[in-house]
């Protein structure tokens, strides 16, 4: 599996992804899921993968080809005027990919699936992000719905839908981020550091702040470590139960 | 779906489980998930069950019938020698309810599958607890596996996988479930209060302390709102994290 979440605040997008694959569990690899397109000053697109390796990796390469080739480059990711058409081009090239692999006839294959966040801002518009569904169509962040998940999203899920707040810090939503990854690495083996991590700062335009957060990092290990001790320590302070 | 968890502490047994079964979103309702046997001074046996709701009541009714009819007392939950007997007449009797519903030739059927949570204590015997298979085979709690959840488990482990110890006041172990089962709740409409508690104090061989955890209920209540506030201060105290 995967986890990736992408998350807007009032004043930048965060997006963050795991980078184990496996194909069960006595075979698995590191592998990148988080890809950025941008033309500085001008535009910056960020996506992020889960589900069938080989889905997603012709996905990639598929919208980057398609940027570098000058006759194919009309329907390119870097031509589309609005994020809305990017999403829209995301999706149809994922369901491209799909049905490319499923046999015909067969409707619904879960085993080249794939889902994927897409998210970022082009000049003259709004940074946002949309969550796009195997079958191509997608759905949009908003006030209600502030973050997406992809993947493995369950055990992360509690902490970021009590503590999230689109007025956060980009600090305290990384610390928000980094907790809920591990909550999950430390409950399902198909998730694991690194991390690789995107900061994009409303209308920027640029592709400055990605990094990699690796398992050896210490104030990612302050926070795991830190996390166990500061959970136990907000039990305690909670009003006892009696039967 | 549902969601039930049992855990071994040091001192006692305790079992908690949701009410809510639903057949898609349409169509809802409450019904009671955890079931007790018992022989007050010589037996406590508490199941809990997960999965198709008709399987799951044809399982505790066959399991009930068989303890009251004569002729069939034999193979009956109240007469079997040790917590292992138990689990296996738990594992014999699901196998048989999932096999009747499930056409013939078809190996595997999700429909009809049910996971179930047998625990308790046969004098002579010490306190244990065992999660069945849908297929009847079983597995024990453990020193290293010290509580077992079926059902929607995913959003609620992460707390229980960082703060729960053996060592746990019962108190304290309450207030833990009650954190696990909010969280589920707060992130899947399929589990929902009121939540059914058994307390099983190590040789008491009694069911005096089975009670039930209502919506409203101002413990429950204090515990679910503290912890939103409790988990954001949990945050505040980590060291922040600087891309």
């Amino acid at each position: 599996m995967t986890y990736c979440v992408a998350m807007r605040l009032n004043h930048s997008l965060i997006f963050m992804s795991d980078t184990r694959t496996n194909a069960g569990v006595d075979n698995f690899a590191s592998t990148r899921k988080m890809f950025t397109f941008g033309v500085p000053g001008e535009r910056s697109i960020t996506i992020m993968t889960a589900g069938n390796l080989a889905t997603t990796q012709a996905l990639i390469s598929l919208l980057r080809e398609r940027t570098e080739a000058a006759d194919d480059r009309d329907p390119g990711i870097l031509n589309q005027p609005t994020m809305f058409q990017v999403a829209r081009l995301v999706g149809s090239t994922l369901r491209e990919v799909i049905s490319y692999s499923t046999p015909e006839g067969q409707q619904s294959s879960d085993a080249f699936s794939a889902s994927v966040i897409v998210g970022g801002q082009i000049k003259g518009g709004a940074p946002t992000v949309f969550l796009v569904y195997p079958e191509g169509n997608f759905i949009e962040i908003s006030e209600d719905t502030p973050f997406f998940q992809i993947g493995e999203t369950k055990y992360g899920k509690p902490i970021l839908v009590r503590a999230f707040g689109p007025e956060m810090s980009t600090e305290d939503a990384l610390k928000l981020l980094l907790v809920s990854f591990d909550s999950t690495v430390k409950s399902n083996l198909s998730v694991a550091p690194p991390f690789d991590v995107h900061v994009y700062d409303n209308d920027s335009f640029d592709q400055t702040s990605i990094s990699r957060i690796e398992i050896d990092d210490p104030a990612y290990q302050a926070i795991s470590s830190g996390w166990g001790q500061a959970l136990k320590e907000a039990l305690d302070g909670l009003p006892a139960y009696k039967i």
